[in-house]
Parts: C-alpha cells; sequence; structure tokens
C-alpha cells in the first residue's frame, strides 16, 4: 500500500460535475482526488489570423491555478506580468491533446477555447484538466449540435490524461502532490478510448529508468484512462 | 418588482461556504445570487518592507476573474502581461476594507493577503468579495488564535458591502449584472457592523443625481449590509 | 484655524491659465494652491473601435506625474514599465467625469483625449485635474465651433472637483498634501455647474465615519465646486 | 529511402567543434546536419536563492534562436518582449536532461548556465542543444578541474539526446525540418551513455500511434544516442 | 535668412528660469524658443550597486516628454510599459554629458537624478536639456555646500549643448523641428564652458557631408555654447 | 606600439565570409579581430505602415548579443523582457547608417531588415556590425537582381565604419575591448566609399578633448574605412 492508502493502480476518487457554469457553452468542475479544476469551452466564431479562409476551425487550451490552490501560496501570475514557463507548457499540451481527437475540417470557422483553472491542487492538474477539459468540449459541440450549428459532434473519439510515477522501482498510478514530489520518475500519459497514444512525457526526476519501468507505466496509465473514460461517458450519459 | 423579481429593497439569495480550502488559512466561497467568489487568506510571517520593524503587521488584497466567468469570454490578465485598471481599482479597495476594521498594532509581523477570485460575476463582484473576504480572514484570525499565535481575533468589527443603483429615480438594492447596465447611476457602499462609513463610491453612469437619491441608497445600503453581517454571524457561529 | 491656514471651508488660490500650449487644441494649466496640472485636449478624428459605426464620439483622459513633482522622487513609471493602478484609478475616474457632462452624440466620430500632467503636487492633484481638464475641454471644443466642425460645444454642463477631508471631527474643504496625511478621512466629490453629484468617493483613512459627517463634507464640497465652476466661467470668459 | 536520402535509422552528417568561444568556460558549436547550435557553459560561484547553504549546486539552461535561423525570419524575442512558451518548453528540458547526469552535491556553490544559441534550424535544434550542451558542459567541468576548483569531473554518465518520427507507419530517425512537418507522430529521447531514459516525449501530431510504433521508435532513438555519445567521446578525447 | 527668420548662427531666444519646483534640490525651467523643457536635481544618500563602496559619487538623468508636447500627440510612454529607443538614448547622452564635467570622487556616496521633461518640442530637446540640467544640477550642489554636506561645488567646468544642421550647403544653429525635419545633416554638440568638446552626434538624413561642412558646424556650435555658458553664469549669478 | 601589438594607425585582422546562412537572402559573418558578427539580410514584400503607398521601399536592422559574447555572461534580453537603451541605440545607428547609401525609392514596396548577431564581442560590434551588414545586404541585393524583382542594385556607395580612440594623447584605429576600457575618449565614424560622413559618435570617456584631437581620428578612420571597403569589394568580387 502507498502512502495515499491506495493499490498501486487504483485512482484517486474521480468526479465529473457537468454544466456548473451559468455561461459557457460546456463546462465542467473536474476533481481527481484533492485536486480540482474548473474547466470551461468558450465558443468563438473567429478562428486564428493564420487558418483564415482555411476551412478548418480550431481548439485551443489555458491554463491558470488559483494563487492559493496550493499549500504555499504562488504570486499571481498577471501580478507579475507573465505567464511561467510551466503553465504555457501545460496549456500547450492540453490543447495538442483536445486537438487529437477533433475533426478540424468539421469544425469550419469555429474556434473553442477551453480554459482550465485549478481551484485546488494536490497533484495531477495537467491530467485532471484534459480529462474534464474534453467532457466540457464535449458539451459545448452537443450544444451547437442542438442549435443546428454543426451536423454531428467533430469528435473522433475521447481524450484522457493520467500520471504514474516510480517508486523504489514500483510503478504507481495517479500520483498525488506528496507522491509525485519523492517519485524518482513521473510520467503523463494522454490516451484516446480506443486505447491510442496522443502525448507522452516521461521525466526522470531523481533516477533515470529501464524500458521495463517505462512499459509497467503505460500498462498502468491504460487501466487508468479506461476507467477516466468510462466516467466521462457516465457524466455525459452516452451510455 | 423589478426586472430581476425582487423588491427594491431585496438582496439576492446570499449563500457564505466557509472553509472550502483544504490549504488556506481561511476560506470562503460567497455567493450573491450568480455572483460567485472563492475568497481565501493567507497568512504570512512577513510585512511589507515599509512596516519591517514598526511593530505593525498588514492585510492586502487581490482580485481576479476567471475568463469565462462573464457571459462573453474576456482574456485572461496573465496572458495579456498586465491587470487591468479595473482590477486594480478593485483589489485596492478590497484591501482598505478589510484593514479599516483591523487592528494593525495587534498583528505585529504578520501579513494577511485575501484573494477574492471570481469564478462566475453576474453583478456585485466587488462587493461580494469584501463581504466573503471578511469572512476568510476571520477564519484565518480564528485559526491564529487557536494556535496561540495572537492572544485575540484582531477584528474591531465586521465590515460588509453592497451595491444600489438609480432606475427611473428609484433606488433599487443589489443590482445584478442586467440591471447595473441598464442603471442611471451606481454605487457601492461598505459599512461596518455597527453601521459606521468605511467607503462609498457613487458614479453617475447616464444621469447625474441629487443629494436625495444618495441618501435613498444609503438607506438600503444600510438594511443590505445589516442583512449580510447577520449572515456572517450565522457562518462563523458567533451567535 | 488650519495647519494650512485657512477656514475650515476656503479654498487654496486657484488659478487658471488657459491656452499654455502651442500646440493643444486646448490647454489649461491649472493651480490649487502649490498642485500643479498641466491639462491639454487632443481632437482625434478616430474613436475606440468598440465605437467606430455607433455615431457616437468618445472622451478619455490620461493622468501622470512628474518624477519629481513630489517631496520624494517616485520611479517614472515609463521606466518600471507600467502605470500603477492609483494611476489608472485616477485616470478613469477623470474620463468618467468629463463624459457625465458631454452630449457624446454630438460629437459623432471625434474623440477627445485630455492629458493631465502634475508638474508640482500638494494633494488634490485628481480633482485640479478634472476642474482644469474641462477648461481644456472646453477651449479644444471652441476652436472646433470656430472651424465649423461642430455645431456647437458639446457640453452639458460645467464639472469641477474638489476634496474634503475630516480632522477631529471637522469637516475641511481642499485638503492640502499634509492634512491629507493626517485626515481621519477623506473625500472626493465631481458636481456639475448645476449642483448634481456626478462622482463621490469617500474613504475612511484613520476612522469610520457617520452620515452626519459625509453630508457636512458634501455642503463644504459644494460651496467649494460653486467657486471653481465661477472661477471656469471667468477664464473662458462666459460671464 | 526518406525525402532526406537517409535509411530511416542513419542520422544527419554530426559534428562537434569544442572550444569555439573566447570567453566561455565550456563551449562547442554542434552540426545535425543543417542544423547549427552554440553551445556555452557559464560557472558562476552563485547558486539560485533556493539552493543558498544547502551544499548543492545547479544547473541551468538558457535557449534562443536567432530571427533568421529559419526559413522564414521569427521575430526576436527580446524585441517583442517575452519569450515563447516553445522557447522556455525547451529550455526547461535542456536544463532537467543534464541535470539528471550530473552530481549537484558535488557542486556545491556553483551552478553553471548552459546557452544553446540555434544559429541555423533545420530540426531537432532540442536534441542538438542536449547533446552540445553536454559536451560544453564536460569542457568546463574539465576546466574547473584542472584549476582545482573541483577534484574529479561531477558527471555521472554522458546525456545525448535525438528526435524520432512516424510516417507512412515506418520509424524514422533524426528528423530534418521537412520530415517533421510530414510526419504523424514525432518524439524526443534523451538517453544517457549507458542506455537509461532521462526524458520521452511523444506527440502526436496527425494520427494518435500505438505501443508498437512507440517501441520502434525507441530502438532507432537508441541507436542514434549510442552514436552521438560515441562521437561525444572522440570530441573529447575520452578514448 | 532662414525659415525661422534668424541668422545662420543665431540662437532662438533663450531663457533660464531657475527654482521653479517647490520640492526638487535643485531646477530649472529652460526655454530653446518654443522648446520648453523642465529640469529637477534630485539628490539621494544612496548610489547604484555597481558603486557602492567605491568612494565615488554618481549622476544619472532620464528623459521623457508630455504625450501633447508635440504638434502630433505622442502616445504615453507609461501606458505602453516601455520607453523608446530614442528616448533611452537621450538620456543616456544627457547623464555622460554632465557626469563628463563633475567630479565624482568629490561626491562620495552622493547621487544626483537630473529629469528632464519635455513641456512643449520645437526641436533640440536635448540640448536644452543638457544645458538646462547643468542649470539644476549646480543649483542642488550649491544647496548641498551650504548645508555642509559637500565643502564645495563638486563642478570642473560648465557643459551646454546645441544643434546644427545643414541645409543647401549652408551650415544652421539652433535647428527649430521644422528646420530639423528638413535639414540635409544634423549635429549635436556638447562643449564645456572652456570650449572643449563633450560629445559629438552627426548624421547625414539626407545627404552625406564633408569634412568641411562638420568643422563648419563645430565653428557654429562653439558660438552657440559660449552664449548657452554665458547665460548660465547669469542665470546663477556667477558674474 | 599600443597594448594589442598593432601600430596606432593598423586595423585588426579582418575577415569577412559570405554566404554562411542557408535560408538568408544575403549572408556575412564578418570578424574584426576576436569580434564576430553574424549579418544576415531578410526581404520582405511589406514595408512599414507609415510608408505604405508612398513608392518608397525601406531598411531596418536589429542587434542583439549572444549571453556569453562577452567575458562576463550578461543576461539574455529576451528574458528580461526587454533590449537595454545601448542595444537600441546601436541598431537604430546601423539603419540609419545603411539607409545613407540605399535608393530607397528604387526599392518600391520592398523592406529588408538586416539581423546583426554578436556571436563574440572583443570591441566594435556596431562598426562590424554595419560593415558587415552591407555585405549581407548588397548580397540579398544581387540575388533580388538576378531574379528579376529589381533592375539594379539600389545602393548608391559602400559603406562601412570602424572606432577610433585617444589614449594619452594619440589617436588609436579600430579599439578592441581593453583598449576601449581606457581609452580617455571614443568615437565611431560611419563613412562612405567616397569617403563622405554618415554619422560620427565622438565621447569623452575620461578627458574631454580637442578639435585637433578630433580631426586625428578623423584621418585614421578614412584610413581605416578605406581599407575595409575594399575588403568588401574583394569579398563581393566587384574588382
Amino acid at each position: 500500500m502507498r502512502a495515499s492508502d491506495r493499490a498501486a493502480d487504483s485512482l484517486r476518487p474521480i468526479h465529473f460535475e457537468p454544466n456548473v457554469s451559468k455561461y459557457a457553452e460546456g463546462s465542467c468542475l473536474v476533481q481527481f482526488g484533492d485536486t480540482h479544476v474548473l474547466c470551461t469551452a468558450t465558443v468563438e466564431q473567429k478562428v486564428p489570423s493564420w487558418l483564415r479562409d482555411s476551412g478548418r476551425g480550431w481548439i485551443t487550451a489555458e491554463y491558470g491555478m488559483l494563487p492559493r490552490a496550493t499549500a504555499e501560496r504562488t504570486n499571481r501570475e498577471a501580478a507579475r506580468g507573465r505567464q511561467t514557463g510551466r503553465t504555457q507548457e501545460i496549456q500547450r499540451l492540453i490543447g495538442r491533446s483536445l486537438r487529437a481527437v477533433a475533426d478540424l475540417e468539421a469544425m469550419a470557422d469555429l474556434q473553442v477555447r477551453v480554459d482550465c483553472d485549478v481551484l485546488q491542487a494536490d497533484g495531477g492538474t495537467r491530467t485532471a484538466s484534459i480529462t474534464g477539459g474534453w467532457v466540457a468540449l464535449h458539451l459545448a459541440f452537443q450544444r451547437l449540435v442542438k442549435l443546428g450549428v454543426l451536423g454531428a459532434i467533430p469528435l473522433t473519439d475521447h481524450v484522457a490524461a493520467i500520471s504514474c510515477g516510480l517508486a523504489d522501482g514500483e510503478a504507481l498510478l495517479d500520483l498525488d502532490y506528496l507522491e509525485d514530489l519523492s517519485a524518482d520518475a513521473d510520467a503523463n500519459f494522454v490516451l484516446t478510448g480506443r486505447g491510442a497514444i496522443v502525448e507522452v512525457q516521461m521525466t526522470a526526476e531523481r533516477k533515470t529508468f529501464s524500458e521495463e519501468a517505462m512499459l509497467q507505466m503505460l500498462v498502468l496509465a491504460r487501466r487508468g484512462t479506461d476507467e477516466l473514460v468510462s466516467l466521462q461517458r457516465q457524466t455525459l450519459g452516452l451510455e
């Protein structure tokens, strides 16, 4: 048993609360244990300038964290006048992950902005953001279909993400903040509903690692994202 | 009856949810109708440099709004690289209001940062921030008393805030966003539990107004803040 | 008698010097005692983008202070790379105050920028800016009428502003810097020539205050702005 | 054969030119085909503030690209006033990769800054930066050993990096810019001299991919970094 | 006769008004025709960090222009968030020029900041700033001598500056804005009271020029600065 | 003989390597001794907005320095978020110098951006940038003539630049960094192939200087630029 009192391959309690925003076209409050992220999807009639007249749409993401989402307060990025490298790295990852399962041709001239704002952070904020962001995006597309703006939801699959780590040679699923701090390595996997790979990011934090360890983490991640995809389906009433 | 189906002198449904944050020393999610603000109070052992060795403590506030807190998405201040004038004006107001009922001498060498982050905005975000921020601040001080860091809560009174407006010559209490948009004038009152004035900001939006109208708004505001103070007391179990 | 050797209800020596700029369409150097503000009004043929094709014009204001306008030199905002919250708050107030007496419909497609630059500061820079800014604005409009660009001056009234404060329970008019520092509360009133209220900002600095104190300040403010309006009229030769 | 006239598993011509800088403690101009990166290592006696008195040293990296390193000129980051998210992501990766093979305890109170400046870019700039950066770092440590500042070179292993991609189901090694543009997926592998994994970043650009494809890329990457490590050894005269 | 109705070698009407600021240790409003610059000298007890414990003092300058100092309004640098290259170039020139006649060793641990703010600009703002800045600086030093902080004024000579230009092959002294716009070349000369050269900046605007033309401009400049130095002496009552 | 083991009037070894960039329309790596500058010329079909429809083209320059181009590492301007005053001053000088020998009318609707990036700095980076920038510019124009975009190269002459200094009353040509540090005065001369003056910048660093010293430096500078122009011609095969 791990510090967090979970089996190596078990997720934290996961909860999706859809439609939490009065205004956003799609929204979802996602909880991976004590990590809480508010995801909203905003539909705009205007694509970035480099896509204009291309017949394609676009999906982009922004990420932020409230100053006291963490145990130690961090300075507000707006007050410091710039987003950190970490923030930019995460929001680029969220955007790429969502676009990987979208049919941009079918979204012609529409852009969806997915905002992922971390209300409370206990590890895994980027994976919660991707997984909850997909739900918000799906809800926004549902609304566009209902309004007749789109004929069908332009998503080719689910996308879900989960972290893994290595501790004393053992692979662990869905690290919380304390586990992440002491892990020898950590990894983030973004997978589709059918199990295909969208993104993998693996980093040796304290120790380099082997191909075998990498494959063990992938097995756990697949188990985790299968479970997340199933919860996404329940949340959206898809089954 | 007004557009919002309330009497001229009635508040929107008000709700305080204390202790919503796993990490902050004090926290409160405050709702004025569809306006939702997450307030956290962070205690620091370090005062601003101009107060060092003065034997006084300090209270400061920061304010932010999630990009899709509003009907139209607004750009993220962190991405634009600067806080708007409106944001700075509001956070200065929150800080001054909270300091007006604090005994800074009794807080020696402590600083409390109150973060007010608007999750959803439907008018009155600054008044909700002050009113909920006071609750978060009180909770943080309670914890410091329990820990023996402070001998007593260094607050001399409650502080609560509410907006008023003028529409067709009539004064209205606690405007929502649509009422605010069409008001001839609007005002924000910050009052103490004993009814003393902390801050008044009145602005003619479409029409200048008279001393009488100003006094009518003050009467309503006093009624509103009395009710808010009573809810603050219930929330904190002070009565 | 107060520290400044004036009666509680007396203004400092006030002086308006119109047409001080070789280039600006309207200009005025205004002095409230040792507070000196250079106000210029610049006419542009281009309104902000959100007003385009609306048939309305716009008036906006900017505020700045020379680094050594004050007893202690302050860092140049241009060198620090951002305007302070105080600067933004003041320039927003000036703009709102001037627009409150302007007929924006009658200014179609014109924007006037009023720049208020403080050459020397001894308290009351925002009230001097509003009062002198109105003169510069009026002069710019006179020129546009003379040139046939406008049929009439699109101002519905005068606007003037003055500060008040509370010291030991007594209301004082037009605080200088030292009086302001030690006041229990201070207030800024923006009133029209007919005595209607445009803006009121009241802040408890050291002590909260009562409704009665608020009304005493309003009485003084009205006396002060009446006098300022009369000086505006003399300066412009309106009577 | 691929567009670039190479076998699927062959690197572009690789060249390391050590000691190119008159001033830097260590330096290396590295070429992966037409990608040219100037790497310098600067030794400082001062660690970041959060490491002070920890007895540990630090290695950090910065990355930049000359405006006309690319086919289309890009705007200078210094002129735009901020580094892009891509730049920050890359320089964080370089720093982590180099630290993974460093003994920071043995570097007490020293910081090395590795600057990687891309003079010409034809794909793979981050992998060339890591691989050449390690050479510059090693040279700087050699000098410190020669000067008696360090007893031994505080590096536990080599580190080298290479990109792979998937095109029509086939894995390719060391993509140039045109290959990268049209790849279905791309990946960057950072491996040690002993073959352990330091970082893996895999991204589905046009198509999601399978575990098998991932493993094929890893096989190629290992072949590539073995070759790079062998060239690093030759360059430094280690064998 | 030139467009400005002056002889080729005649200055515009020059006026120095000393001690215009209530607060600054030294101040001077300088007018070169319609160019008006407010110069203030601020004495600080703190030198830049790189001079600490060096036994030397420092003189630095900052330059700014009010937005409507010019025929066309320019955007406020504080609002744009950065000083232009032109501003930085000019303030560096002013600082160097003043330091060239200062005995920094005799100023131990004092820094003087000279702020030159252009209230109205009609060509020659940098030369007026240097010439008036020297007067403000001298006045500040006089005060320090009177207070006993310094034993003597640590200035080794006067410094004064003037522009010249070439128009149709003829050298002209002290160009106004329109002359400057149409000149084939322009030059700024900074000279001491004894006629030694401190700075020369010559630029071919429309036509390159010869050594002879350069020497003609120097002759005019010397005549101009001699006159300026004589006016500086009168202003300060040095003769 | 000087510290650098050269005669007072001798240049350091000068080397131009043309066409070093795979992508730029024109490029040149220029070496003045240990000062190495990479110059690229980028042709754009778009002129600045204030030149649109004027029938004229434009030439502009940007300047940068790698962080470890110098003996002490300097912070990266992109990381600090702004270009220094020195950088802006230099890039404005390079642009003006190149435009002085260009026929902008003959370049209609084309803009050339000349980037000068200092790989290694040992004094004279701005003069090397101008001299090598002219070669890159010429090469870009040759290509445009070859492609038929231009009928002839729109350059009216060569431009070359060199520094001079005064040490113990003697004039020296082409200072390296150490000579520059200890010089009493330094100067930069930009001259055409025919010997006409484009720019002169002279600064008294430690001592003011006389007209005679100024003329001695001009004599040396002319000798230096004649030599540089002759090397430019060889590099381009013009003779």
